[in-house]
């Protein structure tokens, strides 16, 4: 990351209301207050972090208006109306250096079929394949080594990172960002048991993702058997996630890493999956849900249900039995206790 | 998708007995008999779904030939021996014009090494990469940004989706198929410690997969330490799912995503592997044994065992443990009211 | 593996001090003492197998110096100071072959953008992909397929397996070693959530790897928000894991296959994370902790620490529980019963 920003720079960016103290320094990190050493900047975005301002190392701190509190010498403080805000402002303006808008354009060594609609927006990097049949929005960017297969539709604006695949027929709304190696539209996992083998029921169905989704690292969507996977507008799937086939997922939901959702299953809006969370096949999870990490859930859940556990309880019922867990060696030595002093003839059940 | 099929193609297809109503719609889409709007065809391949047979809005309706019922106006009833087989051979018409036969030849951008055996009837997609010593049989397709490392061995009919990788000296037998993104033959995870450092254990071993397997996609699977790791004929493995070194699956099990098999352990003939369950090295899971999703295995499992749980437990008995579990506050309370109506001077250990 | 050691072959690669018997096979194998058929060779690395060597069919068995034993006719006893050290000379003779040292130079078929530096001790396997501001180390090797992104540093003797990804901006130590598929620099899951959207937090951060570290198989590790996520050296991380957003390991690590680590933990030097073990964001791990398989954590844990289960508690506890638990229907069983016999008007808050 090559940060530069002169203090005059940061202070046209993030619009301060006004400053206090100086520093000589070029800001060229960014840190959390504790972390920052000179060179960096550091903002206070939480109150509750307020006792840090003090000790912190940072060159240049965003504090929000109310702020009390006196500089170091080289020190500066930026006061905005929202530190968060104005570091969001900083960072954006750092992602377009990172992320440069490339060039419009086919690379030389891509594969592009005759007869893929490629807009003169889009680029297509190196070594990417484009099969028959394609269309591609308007400043469609497929970064390096990207697979677009027969007949798949990507919405404008979409950015597919290197190695990621998006299997035949598949449609992508605007602006979904694949992050490396995600898989749409492998094969469902559907079998049928017949004569001691299983054979392949024919995955057909294709994958259809809303506009404005992300999808994370090495993820997969399996194509539906028949019809249609769904992933809905606005909804973000972290890393190593598993969709199964003919699932759908609503709007604006986070899939968080490594959760798994079986076939069929119905995920309805603004749920919330967490990591490693593991879902049965056909149950529907209902609007605005919020499921644990590493929960496992068997049944339907109704709206606005939190849940923890494997088998999944709601949550504070489950936190008390996690908290009583513990005293369950204590527990039986109870019981035996009470056996051994009102029931001598049964004391052979003991737990001992 | 692209389907257009009229009532005519239909019949024939699915060799209908007789007929029922009729519709002037073109067939464009398959979907469940709730789901299905007017262009759709649906079936009843349970009878339990009997009664959506009278409310759907399928253009055709496959039913078996006892069906009682009226259709809709523009509604074509088509009665079949077996409604689920009948959608089937539709399906796997589909499936040919999804995945139509490739011409054999070797795509340009490809790179083959000198001495690697390509027959003429095999198929190497653009940007696959295709090392020296590699033998691959009759009709094998490396759809596109394949690689087969030096010395791996492909049986007639495999099919090599995109991003999919066989690393050196790895065997797959006829007709296996690796779903985009999988790994064959990654290194296993071997080290020893020594003076303060975790030193490599060359893994030298191969894998060695057999006939009609399939491995999906993102799936690893790590090479022996030395000799074999090994998946027996008729396996199907899911997405991201991890098989360590030296693990030997057996014929004919279904492994579910994200399942993860350590080091040196042995899965004997149709056992089945739910989502997210985890087994420890070096144990042997009996002919035939299921093993729940979320499962945690850390011993020998018997032929025809049935367990669930971390660690796992017989299926009947987790699930009852389960049950009881939401009750353990109320077992607290229960213990604690004894033992004050009976120890009253123990009443200090009460859980509260 | 085409393995093939004459006697005189192994003898002088494991420097043998002596022999008993012979043999005239040619080596072609190396197995368990008990897997072992004629033309393998086999050793006794731990004496519990001892009385697995009578049993051997091996041809050549290497066997430590006070071992007493008689081969069998055409089988050779190799006596060595250590034969676990032995095997490993053997197999890195094989590993030599079976991973040659690649050739030097880029291939044509590779994109190398201007500006790179790429030394002429590199090689660049077929369709790379190099961008610009690249610098590769002496001697890194790319073997196929391999993304490297702008701005990346990789210090000398890295290897990047067939597939793996390594974002912008991230820096790989020396000598580390990327497995098939592995993503390094994805952009970390942060959303904010505003006016009924998750609004996307500009992940621009990088990814720090240090010296002697392997990456496991289509794992992934995010970028971070900004500053860096951080694997110290000589860490070890197996296949499918998923690592977050500035999250710090620390030095000589080992992370098993589809264990999760979520946003800015801290895992101190010395810490072993068993496979599909989950930790939450925000917390450290002392150093030299151990974390069983399919653990979860969500507080920090001491150094030293040894926990089990979800949530995680104490190993020893958690195993006494988990012996408990398979008798807790039992114990309902026994409360109801001290109930009936004590407080006959409570007998309807029985269990059954």
């Amino acid at each position: 990351m090559q940060v530069a920003f002169s203090p005059e720079e940061i202070l046209s960016t993030v619009r301060a209301e006004r400053t206090l103290g100086q520093t000589h320094q070029t800001v060229r990190g960014i840190s959390a207050l504790k972390a920052a050493a000179p060179g960096d900047l550091s903002f206070l975005g939480n109150p509750k972090y307020k006792p840090e301002v003090a000790q912190s190392q940072a060159s240049v701190v965003l504090v929000p208006l109310d702020f009390v509190g006196e500089p170091r010498p080289d020190q500066l403080f930026v006061f905005v109306e929202n530190p968060s805000v104005g570091l969001a402002q900083l960072c954006a303006r750092i992602e377009q250096s990172l992320w440069p808008k490339p060039s419009a354009g086919v690379h030389p060594s891509a594969y592009v079929a005759a007869g893929a609609i490629v807009p003169a927006s889009a680029t297509i990097g190196p070594l990417c394949v484009v099969e028959a049949g394609v269309r591609l929005g308007e400043r469609v960017h497929l970064q390096a080594q990207v697979f677009v297969g027969r007949g798949a539709v990507l919405g404008e604006d979409c950015w597919l990172m290197p190695g990621s695949i998006v299997a035949a027929e598949c449609t992508l709304g605007a602006r979904v960002r694949l992050q490396p190696g995600a898989v749409i539209g492998s094969d469902g996992f559907g079998y049928e048991f017949n004569q001691g083998r299983h054979e392949k029921v024919p995955q057909i169905g294709t994958v259809v993702i809303g506009a404005d989704v992300e999808i994370g690292a090495n993820t997969t969507l399996d194509r539906a058997r028949f019809s249609r996977t769904v992933v809905g507008e606005g909804t973000k799937i972290d890393n190593l996630v598993q969709v199964g086939h003919n699932v759908i997922i609503g709007r604006h939901c986070l899939v968080c890493a490594q959760a798994g959702i079986s076939g069929s299953t119905s995920i309805e809006d603004f749920v919330i999956i967490g990591g490693q969370a593991g879902l049965a096949g056909h149950i529907t999870i209902g609007r605005g849900a919020k499921i644990d990490g590493q929960s496992g859930v068997n049944a339907d859940l109704a709206a606005g249900s939190f849940v923890k556990g494997s088998p999944c309880l709601p949550y504070q019922l489950e936190q008390r039995i996690n908290v009583l867990r513990r005293k369950i060696p204590d527990l039986f030595k109870r019981v035996d206790a009470l056996e051994s002093h009102f029931l001598p003839s049964n004391a052979e059940k003991s737990s001992a």
